[in-house]
């Protein structure tokens, strides 16, 4: 909208429009205690490049990428390189088209040479892009869960990118799915709201504990309520063979035990190890190869049935999910709410494994990645896979204090988020303390200088 | 080696080490007269985030990162990112043991998170590791091409990362095609050196070209002696099949014209796109979908066949050629200098593809590409493939003045670089002029505005 200014006879545009988009290195020196230890990251320093975004109305929404430490400061240079193509631009135009907008992103001619749509770059987009969605769901005074689950088929699949989808998915496929989702709806969302959504945890399984940590803290997550624990593995196979008898015999023989290698072995290599597994009767084996390779994914897993192949966390785009479906690849889809473009794109991932019928189980953890993608599989038991059915949320408990609304665990399950946004919202004290390298808890400075050389879990040496 | 300092009781370090890692950010302003305008890239500022190493001897190494433009800076923060992993390290046991160097930067535990092994982290990790290759040819006085092809079959096995390659390429494979090649080596190194390498041209084929200019340009490369051309297409279906007949008239019925969809169709409009375009018999499609989209570019093959699948200037890593090869999807592997990680990489995919007998016909043009590219090919003719046959490096003539050793085009072929190094060294001049956004070429604040802003083309609006 356009008006006259009273005086001066220029005009100015007074319609609501982006304003800013900040972004805060912020880092945790979690290496320091080998949390979040596996065989790919022995060391991660948890961290966000955090986006903050800000309308000439004063509305604001939040989002992140999440990495594991150094390089956090690159994908904050990418998150800024975006800035251009949403600063200035109409809240009520974005808003109102988040499909457009999205492409608008990820498809900048030049921007995307640093990608295509995977990489630093991408994660990027997926920080923009949830930040408004955060914005939009704020706006709503609604949880994104349920701003999503509310939105018509035919608002969904204009959010979707399906150029390069169609030969597995179509927008009529992803109409007729999401139409069919709404039998039962309302009775799911009451059940929501009593029940929360199942989750698992991988609190018991860090390569960097001992066996007795491992043993206590398994035998908690019974206690909890959890679904399914989780344990890394690929270190050693003596080590792994005997870890996953501590915890068999912690949780008993019926609780469900997935291994996650992080992608640390080759094709032959995983199903020799996970022959060797196989006593321990594991229940999915993540990320057993590069997340690149979906043959490789489809090789491993016609190998080592009946027990499931997970991946998906580093799962670039879409492209790559509708391969892994489309090759038989896996039995379990892990969505990311950062590694992608967005709620845009996880809603076309959503949308993919419910065609070909296999269970999304979410990846979380790290920084803000459970309470951002407990909204997206919320969603998905509301309006399209329509189950919960083998499915559960990861849970690891920890650094949920630096955020405004921390993903809560009663009983084993995710409790509902009923505060209004996406879940990335974090507080500005711990974007203080924890921002790099100037926030107090850099503030040592044999710490910077140890993070910024590399070396990682000073107190292990 | 430690010596003991004359006076003062210190040890000092005097071995030969890494003292700096200095980046540019280098753009050219070409999308003012739409050079490199195709389907995807309507408006590319062909750029260089550039690298430059020195050692405590003075001895210096060069390396890019090619980006089309905005986002140059990020790509100049990923190289950065990788400092500490060079600067302060003994060059004799870098330059001893390059795979190992080179995983140390493709796998290092926290900033491959930002990949892994894609994207901006990954481009600037094959920055980095190509600048020590061009000080290591350097320091010997050779090209690159004869310093790679001069290594033995063990040494070159030492480079590549096979951890993720073995259930296709094992390092026996590899020893064993190093070895038979070494037949005749001698014999072809003659006849690069008298004649050069083929090459093809991209110049008359730009979206942006009028029909009188394209027909011009096809009959220049005709005169010129190349191999064969290259229309870009996916703009219009009308258009392709008439600039297709255009450029068919202006070169005759026998030379072969390549055609370039750079990713902008799915699985199906290719089939359909290519179908249309089959009269005008095009000898390849290159990129005819997403990048990522193995089984895609498989479906695409059998269909279009026999009019031949391109694709690989995207490829992010040896991974994704892996399995274009597996999945029978290419018959044209395109490598490309600075999209993977470094020469290493590409002795990976240069193995791959001569493991399953598929031609490479490397990617280049952009700015740089030509002249770091051919060394690769060259090596490959000598020590892999042993053959040109069916090959053809793509030339596009800009740019070039800027290089110290400029890719040279005689009678239509790659000229055999006989300069040391790997190519990559520009003129300091052209890093100054061209600097972003300081340099006396951006100086017009319109024009860095302009492309800040994404408002590319200015002459064309």
């Amino acid at each position: 909208m356009n008006t006259p200014v009273p005086s001066g006879g220029e005009r100015i545009n007074v319609s609501e429009h982006f304003t800013t988009l900040e972004t805060y290195d912020v880092r945790f020196p979690t290496s320091r205690h080998r949390h979040g230890s596996d065989a790919m990251n022995p060391f991660p320093d948890y961290s966000a490049a955090y986006v903050e975004i800000t309308t000439s109305a004063g509305r604001q929404g939040f989002g992140l990428a999440f990495t594991v430490g150094r390089g956090n400061d690159v994908q904050a240079a990418a998150i800024e390189a975006l800035r251009p193509l949403i600063v200035g631009r109409d809240v009520a135009e974005v808003l109102g088209a988040m499909g457009a907008f999205a492409r608008t992103l990820t498809g900048d001619s030049q921007l995307r040479w640093l990608g295509p749509e995977k990489g630093a770059i991408h994660m990027a987009a997926g920080a923009v892009i949830n930040a408004v969605w955060d914005l939009a769901a704020r706006s709503a005074d609604v949880p994104l869960w349920k701003l999503l689950a509310d939105l018509e088929p035919e608002q969904l699949v204009e959010l979707v990118d399906f150029r390069y989808l169609r030969d597995a998915l179509t927008e009529q496929d992803a109409l007729d799915l999401l139409r069919a989702a709404r039998a039962g709806r309302e009775q799911r969302e009451l059940e929501l709201l009593a029940r929360g959504y199942p989750a698992y945890t991988t609190t018991p399984g860090w390569l960097g504990y001992d066996d007795e940590t491992l043993a206590r803290l398994s035998r908690e997550a019974v206690d909890e309520g959890f679904s399914l624990i989780k344990l890394k593995v690929g270190g050693n196979l003596a080590d792994d063979v005997r870890r996953l008898a501590v915890a068999r015999a912690a949780v008993g023989p019926n609780l469900p035990i997935a291994v996650d290698a992080n992608q640390i072995w080759g094709v032959a290599e995983a199903i020799a190890w996970m022959d060797a597994l196989r006593p321990g009767n594991p229940y999915w084996i993540e990320e057993p190869t590069s997340p690149d390779d979906v043959l490789g994914h489809a090789a491993i897993r016609r190998a080592v049935a009946p027990i499931r192949v997970a991946t998906g966390e580093h799962g670039h785009n879409a492209v790559m999910f509708k391969q892994l479906l489309q090759a038989g690849a896996v039995d379990v889809v892990q969505i990311d709410a950062c590694r992608v473009g967005g709620v845009n794109e996880n809603v076309a991932i959503l949308l993919l494994a419910a065609k070909f019928g296999v269970p999304v189980c979410p990846h979380a953890g790290g920084v803000g990645l459970c309470e951002m993608v407990q909204h997206l599989a919320m969603f998905d038991y509301l309006a399209v896979s329509a189950t919960w059915e083998g499915r559960v949320i990861e849970y690891v408990d920890h650094l949920h204090e630096h955020f405004v609304e921390p993903a809560t665990i009663v009983d084993g399950r995710y409790a509902t988020p009923r505060g209004p946004g996406g879940g990335a919202r974090m507080h500005p004290e711990s974007i203080a303390q924890f921002g790099y390298p100037d926030g107090a808890a850099w503030r040592t400075e044999a710490l910077v200088g140890a993070h910024a050389a590399g070396i990682d879990g000073m107190d292990q040496a």
